[in-house]
């Protein structure tokens, strides 16, 4: 039952000077968690939730340099059957893993690895996303030294349907101090409910893949054009400024890493310096300087497994980024036939353009850093991200 | 009676190299005003008006993260009884001080501070916005010495309503040059009519303050969870990057020392430097910095006063942020009791993390600068803004 | 015929360490054209198009410091007739101009010159801009020199209806190495359909001149305050900062000179180092630093010829705008003779104020640089845009 709020607060009477300073009322409330408190069966639900407006739907697309127009025009999109564009999927996924840093990573020293991101559902404008974790395991490895934590997340909008969901390591330190601050971020939630999806199945809704305007995208970005093997070096770098800063704040990651100098410089040895760019905004540059040459014919973004980050990235620097076709299977019965899956390893680099580092790097490139290790190959320092994903791309369409 | 405007230009000639150069003819039209040209009574209508769409709402909450969903979360603004997700007040602050710039402060010296500031009504997505100022009066100090200019400006609504009101002191140099640009920066009206609210009342409309999805915000914002006395060092910093100079833009405020760096490097003396950050910026990062410890759960900013910007930030500074709790009062009679009213001390640090800055400075930071010198005390170099501002706050709700 | 697309991809497996990579299936698909590509008559259709939102509209013309409330304030621009708040022709003008980079520039050394270009048709929010272009004629200068292109580009909205066209000299290289990649980027239509209008004519709609709220713009800036010869030292500079970069993708523009400093640095002798700021986003904050004293009460930029960035800028250079009245003629017949075209001379310039630009070189500023030479004059090196350009304005109200 509504209530009618109107307040006349009078006015405003200065009272700092009157009010004696308590310093032993100082509190300092922290956010994350510290290995101890991740509980294998919790459930975290996230704060604050995002709504999504097209104007901010399309400038992540641009700024992000997307060149699949279904992101970039609404024409294009609703050709297709959509009611409006879709938010850019690397935009939903910035801010799901967003809204989960103050419960989850806030705290973390390392992200370790993104696992199984299916996306389920298109977002459109308008639509409301909150989001929700839950811990799998935790892995000690003695003591003092940070431990890895397995979690899920998945982002549900205002009807309740899992838009998006994944899975992710994480590297966190056990709390080393006097026990201050509880784990208070946030509310938690015991109880069981975590619509983990299962069989995850993608519903785009009643699609028409015919009547396209071709004019709109490429000629060499069809399902056909991509045969396992294939490597594409992408011929433009993206020079990654400060912009980085203010982007963190606009997908709503918390993690004072990416934003804050003195905390960035005031971390211990090795690791103190500048801002690190947001994982997720790495990954979404890299998307986009592939997007030109690999998904413009794509209807959608399945998912992607086996992401890792392997070198940090400040302001400054320049990444480029390179894709190799993993596999190009036909979909029967979906479409009449007119889609199929293109499985692509993106690797990103930072510093050489992604022909260079094709040249220069060869097949070790592809490699996955982890790996390196046990096949007595070195790191290469330039490489930045590595992960395989899946969409759904047009076949060509047939003359007439 | 409209026209229908059609017009066929033909095609453009060049005309520029048989134009003659008129160097006679140069003109420097000024904005701002010296001194003398603030009349007590005068009422200045200030120019272009400001139209508030929905992704540059989130957006400016999001740069300035503001942690409190109402300002997010369009199902959270929703579920309280709000038609839309508001504007945030620190956006409406923001461009209500913006567009007086041109009027009253482009030649400003510096703001001397913020007074009686009432957020009265909210701005929602589609609310235009226009401003004007009234001079209240004018101290001169001598020949050649800048004066004290007090202001008193508000921004209304397409429907004529005043949303925010507030006082503002200024530093003013008189015009110690030749009689050169007449007061023409923007029309002025002699007229008598600023419809300032004597009795202020914040009016929000009909609000459901149950039935909230609890989960969007933190368990330790409630009114209870706040008492005279206590301070709250608020965990993150956030470095402002040059960023502020396309911000600046973006709120209105036409001032060039702020975006201008021939302007900023020319100033005299101690003065000529980087462009300084807009201080409604800087208040705006703190207030953010604040809400997640603070504000998360308040339904609203009745206002604020006593506000000083007390040393400048540049591009490079990391600003962090405390907050010291005044008062706490229950507001009987409205909401069913399901509101009160907290008044917070806001003080802005820069180049030192919050808590670090109560370890150092103690109970010196909560110090008025300007009363330090009174008291015999050193003014803080690392501080740069103090505030008092009082927020309608929910009370917890009761279980079940 | 649409179909419900439904598709459960099952569990991604990881691929990567299965498939040999194939360095011999490498492929660096490249955009832009060189010399040779460019064949008189074809027309090409510019991919992805771009979808016209609210908000972005509303934050180009801010971040560019728009000062007519034609593009800031809802209110006034319906006032006027119009539906809505129209896009400020400086972003129709480089969203038209960025969707053809891929096929027309993007392999370009030097933007030569923009001509003739007409706004025929307002852009409202909801619409959505693709681009074509004509070639209309190569010029070679013989073996392994670049030549010079001269092409048409227009934008049409999506009722097919042309809002922009404009002519365009490139210079471009030939291709020296081995035939590499074919023209691929982006669909070429050989068909003879460009809807190039040959008696262009602005149509705005049904406007109202009059009862228009006079008090949100200036008083200096009718038809009548503008006499051929007239020069405005505009006040205010604007330092450009690494913004440039991600301003260059929101736009559109592929061109990594802009955006990649791996590319940048890695061009050949003099043309080595910072990424240069996009021609398009410089002629726009030159306009807006111009607009509070010169298209305030403008209704219409009518179009601009002879437009040429003579000098490059790079981040941290301050911009500034002189502006010089070539022309001022009333128009009969429209709008009950309340309107008249002015046509004015934007000189930019960089690292130093307007009124010292004009102090300092006088009437040499207003020379073109491509005139200079065979006027014995030496080119300005602080000077870095020219451009004629003409507006519809409104004449000023009568009292009553």
């Amino acid at each position: 039952m509504p209530d009618r709020v109107t307040f006349a607060a009078g006015a405003q009477k200065e009272l700092a000077p009157g009010v004696p300073v308590r310093l032993d009322r100082v509190r300092t409330p922290q956010y994350g968690r510290h290995l101890e408190a991740f509980v294998p069966g919790q459930v975290f639900a996230h704060p604050r939730g995002f709504t999504f407006q097209p104007a901010a739907m399309l400038d992540f697309a641009r700024v992000f340099m997307q060149c699949n127009p279904l992101y970039l025009n609404a024409q294009y999109a609703k050709a297709h059957g959509f009611p409006g564009f879709p938010a850019s999927p690397q935009m939903v996924f910035n801010v799901v893993l967003s809204l989960g840093v103050q419960n989850d990573s806030e705290k973390a020293i390392a992200n370790l690895g993104y696992y199984g991101a299916q996306f389920l559902r298109p977002v459109f404008a308008g639509d409301t996303l909150r989001a929700m974790t839950r811990v799998m395991d935790r892995h000690e490895r003695g003591s003092g030294k940070p431990g890895i934590v397995r979690i899920r997340t998945l982002g549900v909008n205002q009807r309740d349907e899992v838009v998006l969901q994944y899975e992710r390591k994480i590297m966190v330190a056990p709390d080393l101090g006097p026990a201050a601050a509880p784990a208070a971020a946030g509310p938690e939630e015991a109880r069981a409910a975590f619509p983990w999806v299962d069989e995850g199945s993608v519903d785009l809704g009643d699609l028409r893949l015919h009547a396209i305007d071709r004019s709109l995208t490429g000629r060499d970005t069809y399902f056909e054009d991509f045969e396992a093997g294939d490597i594409i070096a992408h011929a433009n770098g993206r020079t990654i400024t400060e912009e980085h800063l203010a982007l963190t704040y606009k997908v709503g990651n918390t993690h004072p890493l990416h934003f804050d100098r003195v905390y960035s410089k005031g971390l211990s040895g090795a690791m103190s310096g500048e801002p690190i760019v947001f994982g997720g905004l790495v990954f979404a540059w890299l998307e986009g300087l592939a997007s030109r040459d690999a998904t413009e014919n794509a209807v959608w973004e399945i998912g992607f497994t086996e992401g890792y980050h392997t070198q940090p990235a400040v302001a400054g620097d320049t990444v480029a980024a390179v894709s190799r076709v993993l596999g190009a299977e036909a979909v029967a019965g979906v479409a009449g036939g007119g889609l199929g899956v293109v499985t692509f390893q993106l690797v990103g680099v930072k510093g050489i353009s992604a022909k260079a580092a094709v040249e220069t790097y060869g097949a070790d490139l592809f490699v996955k850093e982890n790996d390196k290790k046990d096949r007595g190959k070195e790191k290469i320092p330039a490489k930045i991200f590595e992960i395989e994903r899946r969409l759904l791309v047009k076949r060509r369409p047939r003359r007439g």
